[in-house]
């Protein structure tokens, strides 16, 4: 049965390979440091690499090592690295590679309960657990009305949440007859790009997303919003939608949710909060009160990819009541019918998301807190902000550089004083030296860098390593300049 | 670094894990068919057997192992049984598991070319592979104005081909303004339930989506088609959108694509075709003919986590425009703006679907490739097809048994001749027995079984053992009648 003629792979090949790719990946996440951090292949290279045809004939799995090594290590860009402080992290760690390694194994796709329940309960109680872990309202919990699911990422997230939004204003109505172009959605103007996409995909169409004004530290002005919406009233206008962040991508805003979700309710629309990145901060009590008024939101979602040592992909994604969620996704055909399902005993988490199939993700979420716990996850989370703290502090006590907005958590945005043309030279002169990664954005119209402290091995030495650099790199291009 | 303080696990534990969890997994793969196939677990069982909240402090994962066992085993239905015959298969491969293992390792995340060129490389590269390994026409070859992408799913690619499709008949229009409840979209009342959860989720609206009747053997009916299309012309809608399938879910039907397409091109709709699993079949020369007229079509996908030994995710989807998707799913915030991206150079798969975030899963199609080669995976291909087509042979051959459609490759569709109720029964029965297991549709309304053969590790006498148990089960309940 496992012989050459199969042309399947032996038990013993997997073994020996699969040992030697364990190792392989135990020393690349150790030497992960050693590497460019920004890949500094050109367009193309890896390509060209490649061979220009499929095998005719296989090959023996061992030459892939001399392949990564050759072919693939120069064109990663190494999120894994120590000195990766670009947009927010997707970092990772054993359990949760291990988890990834023992979902592939099981190779069970759980779009129903029915076809694996393992696979759907463990998700669901995973998600109870998390709510547990982060203080999150009990509307959330399975256990009532609600409940979370497993995304691939927060923009899926938006779009479902979306689209749940628009079947509950319209009775589902927009489902049979289509979008007329009436809905409106709101969000902050420092929201996170994934609404607007959501928006357009989900038929409501761009030019029915107001991008609210922010605030001096870029969180929505709920006033603001409450016009927005009073406009829109008046002119016809059905408004569905309300989106805030706890933590945007560009400068860690935090947008005031008791005073949106009070808005939401008013006026009837669904809330839903996006906590990506740093709504994991509050597996630490001291940041719960980031969370402030989300018990009024109809659905978040937060990343254990982004920042809980979960690889990607992993958004846990909450609504205060699945009924609305599951009605505005749901398809039955005959194929999929079964006795669990129609029993209404057993959740299909084929209604909670785009796709009908789905992997067993559940497992390395599973296995990241139980190698953790709690503890573990607080002491990494504490330590991370810790460190951001301090380079903040050394960003303002430098009398070249400033800080472009506060930095509540992780994400610290600066900048130097001269001007856009010296930090984009700053952060492009570092990033190509391949010594750290760091990414900007722009906040009131200014070049601003933004430096994220997430990665699992960042310890304080690279974080000290990375201010050197940059003051460094500022004193040599302000001496050419 | 590695010590027991930083709450991290150490490389040595990894290692460790590691190769036990290799060991486990060969071991599972080889025993799958030990277990019974459906998950005999009843709702509500393994959260009972999980801890209500969790873990405060971190565990030795090594007790993993223990509730693997216990807790999970029991709640699968093992889609890597060679006794699995249900819906279409998911099915794995040594390969595919190492390569899943990989792209955790790496942990990239590829959202633009700069976060990973491997990532991104590797795929359009792999992808233009499988344009030669499936003989499918140049159009969708990167090297011209095409180019493929790895989806997580099917459905996922449904819904970017619908939204390319409505913005490419409005200009764009609906991304800005929103649906207007005009445009029409059309497929069979055979195509995957994914095609109207797209168009409902695109804002199109499900009383948009014709259904259009099919002939004897489940294809569409080309001048019904057309008739539709006619008539909403007439109405004052506007067409914009058909859906034709390689081998339907429910019976394998093959819809006439050279006809569909002309009509396509005539009244200018986009033309999507679904080989979601059949489409794999053309890497034999022989089976290339079911993918005649596929040069007339937009888009494209077929999925090796279905029939090609890459565990799922991994769905090839293909455009024969690349600028239409990626106009349509564009969105560029400054903190994503790059010289390689404004440089025009290099893809970036961001635009290419509807989350952000993606993991480099073309590592696991590329390891497939390579082990197997063509050569093995038409051996498989075939000997799955040549597995169906022998047992499709015995049902003929039995006068209890009718064949429900015509068994074009590895999926046979049948019933017992008494009817709706024992051919139920008869299901329920053996697949509560654990022994095996299958599905069911529904045919000119008639309660069909479905038998799918794609299973990796499905040999002759697993077949054998079906048709046998089928049979003895049918005689059982037919001296109970």
């Amino acid at each position: 049965m496992e012989n050459q003629k199969s042309y399947h792979m032996s038990a013993e090949a997997f073994r020996r390979l699969g040992y030697r790719l364990i190792d392989w990946i135990a020393d690349y996440q150790e030497r992960a440091d050693e590497y460019p951090v920004l890949s500094q292949s050109q367009p193309g290279a890896i390509r060209a690499k490649l061979p220009p045809h499929p095998p005719q004939q296989g090959e023996d799995l061992q030459r892939i090592f001399a392949d990564l090594e050759s072919i693939i290590l120069p064109g990663i860009t190494h999120w894994q690295s120590p000195n990766f402080f670009a947009y927010f992290p997707a970092n990772t760690s054993g359990p949760a590679i291990l988890g990834e390694l023992l979902s592939a194994g099981l190779g069970v796709q759980g779009m129903l309960w029915a076809t694996s329940p393992a696979c759907t309960e463990l998700e669901t109680h995973v998600m109870d657990w998390m709510v547990e872990a982060l203080g999150l309202p009990q509307q959330f919990n399975s256990r009532g009305q609600g409940g979370g699911v497993i995304q691939d990422s927060a923009s899926s997230a938006a779009v479902c949440a979306i689209i749940a939004a628009r079947e509950r204003i319209n009775q589902l109505h927009s489902n049979e007859a289509g979008c007329d172009g009436q809905l409106t959605a709101y969000a902050s103007t420092q929201a996170h790009s994934s609404i607007e996409k959501g928006v357009k995909i989900a038929g409501i169409g761009r030019n029915n997303l107001r991008l609210i004004e922010v605030d001096v530290n870029h969180a929505v002005i709920p006033e603001a919003l409450e016009h927005a919406i009073q406009a829109d009233i008046a002119a016809g206008k059905k408004p569905f939608f309300v989106s805030a962040t706890i933590g945007t991508t560009a400068s860690n805003g935090m947008d005031p949710l008791p005073q949106i979700g009070a808005i939401a309710q008013k006026y009837g629309l669904w809330f839903h909060v996006d906590g990506a990145m740093s709504g994991v901060a509050a597996i630490c009590q001291e940041y719960r009160h980031l969370q402030e008024g989300l018990h009024l939101a109809d659905s978040y979602c937060t990343n254990p990819h982004k920042w809980m040592f979960t690889n990607f992909d992993c958004d846990c994604f909450f609504v205060a009541d699945r009924k609305a969620l599951i009605q505005s996704l749901s398809i039955l055909p005959e194929y999929l019918r079964n006795k669990a399902t129609e029993s209404g005993a057993v959740i299909d988490y084929r209604d909670w998301q785009v796709s009908l199939g789905r992997r067993f993700r559940a497992l390395k979420l599973w296995m990241v807190l139980r190698h953790y716990g709690i503890e573990g996850l607080q002491y990494h989370i504490r330590r991370h902000i810790q460190l951001a703290q301090e380079f903040a502090a050394w960003v303002r006590a430098d009398q070249n550089f400033e800080l472009a907005a506060p930095a509540p958590l992780n994400l610290v945005c600066f900048r130097h004083r001269g001007g856009d043309e010296i930090n984009q030279a700053i952060m492009d002169r570092i990033n190509q030296s391949g010594k750290m990664y760091f990414s900007h954005t722009k906040l009131h119209d200014r070049f601003t860098l933004r430096l994220c402290i997430a990665q699992t091995r960042t310890e304080r030495q690279h974080v000290e390593n990375a201010w050197q650099l940059i003051k460094h790199t500022a004193t040599q291009l302000s001496g050419k300049a």
